[in-house]
This record gives structure tokens, sequence and C-alpha cells, in this order.
């Protein structure tokens, strides 16, 4: 089966490059290739568009390039930013590995969600300690979908944070968000969002891999990863991804531009997706909250099966969807998320993430709908249900 | 001017992609997208192809794809082998900025060259402590393309694990050498180098920019830079740049499957561009060891004259040649490696660096002789000599 002939339901795991990101790249790999640190013109052209697809970039958040270093992806973005910080932190049991292992190199607090995914408020206040300087939540958490209140979180920093003034303490707060999964769904304003930092990731908006960012405001102090030729102002040494760059600007630009409507069609395209299978099995467990999630995503269980059986049948069938997420998925583990929203051993075995994108249409959502109910019926009467 | 009607001298800059290498990397932009850890057919597929992208590198340097651990470039692998020590480093005062910073991280030992820019193993054994754990020379230096001896240092380093050995001391010894400027115009098999670890970058070879890969010897321990999902065995995680690592193989092995022929076509071309300036200007200043030196590289100096005044008319005549090194050049300070090898201020100021590259041919090499010989009298004129 050709590639082009599957039904991909995974955008959360990986999006293609589209067309226009590729021909705003392609000039900055071929004719325009200067290293953007040379000093005659046509270099200097290249550092100038490299410094405007970085200000696109900080536009889509509100922010100025110079509040920008750009990474090799989202991880490495999260590492800069826990490594731009010493005392306690404060993250979620839910959070991407890449935020659980940078956590790790920290004293730090795991916040617990609750039972739909949602990192709450009062959770995170009660994690709070007066040598607490960086709190760390994701905007929407990459198993569920389920959409973060930073709002209401950056109210209860912005508490602590008065309290410290008050009381004479000089210990600084950081508020950092992945924004990864949300971007092209959600608004990505800082300031609206309530964060200091947030980290961005081209290869989820159709743009390439390892191709990120990590914003963060002026009074954030970022410590290198990366030492060298003192690139991204000293703070991510190494020759710039200029293609990438510019292609992550373009990528994020239009996916900014069209997000209001593309989230009531995936929303729609979902809906449709979830009721058609509910209707075809009302014992199936939806999870997440629901009036707080990605449009993008359904997470379903099918109590008693195996996810991975599942799976397997359907990509037989030329559907391609996740369980769990992507990191987690080939190592054989049961997803920390699901343990931590307290989901039964019996029905997060029988999970699958089903996440739409730009490649996503009523007809693929239709025969996905088909294919998934067939592949479901069949599991069932093969253990007896 | 259009970019395309520019005479590029500055290929140890930045090099173009190479037509063959952006369609190499293009499927995995494009309808190979997906995530290499998905579990799907597809998704395996192309974690294959990487695999063995990875396995082409490994060749080329005689290693095994488990051994090499790709980087966004080669400033990450150098700041990943150097995060792996613990102890004192000896390196040359002539390295590139990567090294120098991430030396710093260290106790370190500068070794000094001498006037060709060379690094003798008797220097870098005086330079040796017992509690040395990293030694690191880059292949040929940025600026002057002299090869360095790595093999007899490589003498001298056994010789001092084996008296560490007869003496019972437990501590490593490795040898690193950052190979990205030799890369496809070198022999860069490790073992006939006497390498432990390699640094390399695709940026150099024509291929993609922030693509590197660090090669270590199975018995050197590496500690990762960035935490998170765990890729690269650990060492570097972040979704793999499939596209990135893709292109960098196809430009690497075809770089090597060429480089003696290329190497001698180039040393012709450079050979036949320094006879004409150094014939219209027998007082010139030719730099480095031109017995082992990089046959892409010119390093020619005007004594009294100001290389960037030069740098800058020649541009106007449509010839792009650096001052220094590139990562150096915008920051408005004499370059390191000339003051190293003991050039005198007035000689360095002058001095331009000239390195030649696919997009060099006869024609073009006549051509930029014919300017270069034409600015240089014009600036000669104006200082009045």
């Amino acid at each position: 089966m050709e590639p082009e002939s599957f039904i991909y339901l995974d955008h959360a795991a990986a999006t293609p490059v589209a067309d226009f990101v590729l021909d705003a790249m392609r000039p900055y790999m071929t004719e325009r290739f200067y290293n953007p640190s040379s000093p005659y013109a046509p270099a200097i052209q290249v550092r100038r568009d490299y410094e405007d697809a970085k200000a696109q970039l900080a536009a889509v958040i509100g922010a100025k390039a110079d509040e920008i270093v750009m990474t090799a992806g989202a991880t490495e973005s999260i590492n800069l930013m826990f490594n731009s910080v010493s005392g306690h932190v404060v993250t979620s049991s839910i959070e991407h590995q890449a935020v659980l292992q940078a956590t790790m190199e920290h004293e730090y607090t795991l916040v617990q969600p609750d039972a739909k995914g949602t990192i709450t408020p009062v959770a995170v206040l009660a994690a709070l300690r007066p040598d607490t300087v960086l709190v760390s939540v994701a905007l929407a958490n990459n198993e569920l979908g389920t959409i973060q209140p930073l709002k209401d979180i950056a109210m209860v920093l912005d508490a602590e944070r008065r309290r410290r003034h008050m009381a004479g303490e000089q210990t600084p707060l950081y508020f950092h968000s992945d924004a990864s999964q949300g971007a092209g769904l959600l608004d990505l304003h800082a300031s609206r969002l309530g964060v200091d930092a947030m980290t961005l990731n081209a290869g989820k908006v159709y743009g390439p891999k390892q191709v990120g960012l990590l914003w963060a405001a002026r009074h954030v102090i970022l410590m290198p990863v990366v030492h060298g030729g003192g690139q991204e102002r000293g703070l991510r040494s190494g020759t710039e991804n200029v293609a990438g760059v510019v292609g992550f600007a373009a990528a994020l630009t239009a996916a900014s531009a069209s997000r209001r409507a593309e989230a009531v069609r995936i929303a729609s395209l979902r809906d449709s997706l979830k009721n058609a299978l509910v209707a075809a099995f009302p014992e199936a467990v939806i999870a997440g909250n629901l009036k707080k999630q990605l449009p993008n995503f359904l997470h379903i269980s099918f109590t008693g099966l195996d996810a991975e059986r599942l799976l397997f049948a359907l990509e037989m069938q030329g559907v391609l969807v996740a369980t769990g997420s992507a990191c987690a998925a080939n190592k054989g583990t049961r997803s920390h998320v699901l343990t931590a929203i307290g989901m039964q051993p019996a029905t997060a075995d029988g999970s699958l993430r089903i996440t739409l994108g730009k490649l996503t249409d009523q007809s693929t959502i239709t025969r996905a709908a088909d294919s998934i109910i067939a592949v479901v019926r069949s599991e069932l009467k093969r253990v007896g249900k």
C-alpha cells in the first residue's frame, strides 16, 4: 500500500511539511545558502531574512524577535528553559517525557491531574514552595488533548510573586509552557496565557522536524545548554538553520491565521467520528476534558481489548492511529498519563489516540469510522464480548 | 546582482545543499513525514531509512551506526563530547569557538601551534597531565586549512595510556577531533586517524545546516546534553531530523566517494590562483602549512591593507571571500588563530581566507584572480604603497 493511500490520524505525532513551507525553505538551502554570520551583502540579506522569520514567529506569541531563541526542536527548548534555573521546580505527572526528564535534573514536585487530565490551579498552589523557581505546564496534554487552565494557574503564581515581594524574598518564579501540541489550533499569545516562557515546535504545525524555539520574557535569564560561536545572543551556538527557521515561520504564521476556522472544521470532523464510534460502542470510554479539549483529539478506550492489536488491524485497513503518545508507544509500557488520571489498566490498555489534522476531511473520517467499527467489532467477537 | 552571478570563494563558511541531497531529503518532509517512533509500518520504514542513513555515515568513518549520535550541527556534537568528561582537557589555542567555549567549562591547557598552525605531538605531550581525560584537536584548522598530525598525536596519547595502565591508574584518555572542515577532501577513517571520537557537520559538505554527528568508539561513555524522550540511545532526545540525516548521508557518501579526484581538481585550481596572486604581489604572505594544507584553502595576507575593505571591494566585483573565520568575522576582533601563530597585526589585518569548492572551476578562478589583483592594486595605491 502506498503511503499516500493511508488515512493518517496521528497528527499529534508528526505532520507533513506543507508544500508552501518547503517552497519557502528551498531557496535557503540552494541559492541563498550563505552563512548568516558572513559579512558580504548576500549573507547579510540571509541574516535579515532569518531575523524577519524570527520576528514572524515572535508576533504569533505577541513577542519580539530578540526574546526568542531558536532551538533544534521542542526538547532542546525545554532543556534550555530548565537548564536556566536552579531551585525547586513544579510540573505535572502528565507532561511530555522531555519535561519530565528535564525536571529530574532538579528538586521537584509533580502535580497530579484530575480525572479529566486537567492540572488545576489549586493543585499547583499546593505544590508551590518558597524556593520554587519554575512551574511548567503544557498548553495541552499530548495524549488526551486536555487544554490546561494556564491563565488561572498564572493568577496563582502572580499571588505567590506578590507574597514574595511583600516578604522581601528575591526568588524569581517563572511560568513556562510547552505549547507544541496546541499550536495551530489555540491562541498562543503569551500575555493572554499568562506565561513567562513558551516552547514551540515546527514539526507539529506542518513545518520541518527538529526546529523549535524558546520564547522567554525579558526578565527571564536564560543559561545556554550549547556553547560555541555565540549565535542566538550566546544562548544557542551553532550556524543557524536558516531554511528551517524560515519554514517554521511560514508554517506557524499560516496555521495561526487559519486557526479559528480550522478548529471549527476539525472539531466538527472529530465530533462526527466520536458520535459514530459512541453510537456503535456505547460502552466505549471517551477520556479527557470534553469541554476543554484540543479540537483534533479523540481519546477512546475499549475496555478489555488490546490497543496494539487494534492499531495493527487498523493499519491493515490503511488507517493510522496511535496508542498513547508516539514517544511512549514503542517502549511497551503503560501510558504514564492514563495511569495518572486513574484509568483502570484494562481500559488504558484498550486506548486509541486519534488525532486529526490538515490531511483529514469528511471522506477520510467516514472511511476511518467504518474501519474502526469493523476492527473493534471483530476484536470484541474474538475476545467473546 | 543576482546571487547566482557571485563567484563564491567561502566554502569553509557554508556550502549550498546539492540538488541530489535535496532530492533525497524531500520525501522525508512530504509523503514519508512519519515520526520514526510511531509503531505502524510506514513509520517503521522511516525508522529503517533513518538507521540506514546513520549506517552510511558511520561507514565513512569506519564505524557502526550505533556508535553515532546525530546532533543539530557540529557545535552541539562538540558540546556532547565535552559534556561527557570531567577532568583536565587539552586542546589548542587555534580551535573553533565551539571547542574553545566547551573547553572553558573544564580545567584546561591550550596547546600553542607552531608558525604554520600545526599542533605538534610534542606540544600535546607537554600539556598532558595525569588527570587529562580529553584531548581535542580539529582535523584541519578552519582559518588556515592546516591539516593536523592526528595520527602522531594519537601515538603520544597511546603512550600515555600505556603509562597509566602500567601504573594502575584508571583515568581514561579520549582523543576527539572536529573533522568538519576536512570532510569531503580528507580521509575520515577513525582508526587510521587514531581518534576515539569525531565531530562531523553536514553544512560543510553540501548537506543541510544544523545537522551533525558525534561518533564515539564503544569505550567512550557519553553523557547527554539534551534530556527527553530517549532518542539516539538516550544521548540526544527529540524527534529525529529524518530528512536532515538522510540528506547528510547522501552528501557525505558522495563527497567521500569523489574526495580524491576532487582534492586533486581543487588543489590545482587553488594553486593557479595562488600562483597568479604571488606573481602579482611577491610580498604577499601565504600562511599555513603548505605541505599539509586542505586543498581548497588559500590564506593570503597583504601587510598594511585592511582586509574588510578588500572584502567589500571584492564583493562589488562579485567575488565573495572571508577575513578570518565566519564566526569571528562579524565581531570586529582580530583572529585568535593568526595571533596564535605569531602573525604581526599589520599582516593579520590584511588577511583573506579564500576557500574553494564544488562551485569553483577554472573560469571562476581566472575571474577571481583578476578581481583580487585589481582590488589589491587599487588599495595599495590608495595607501601609497
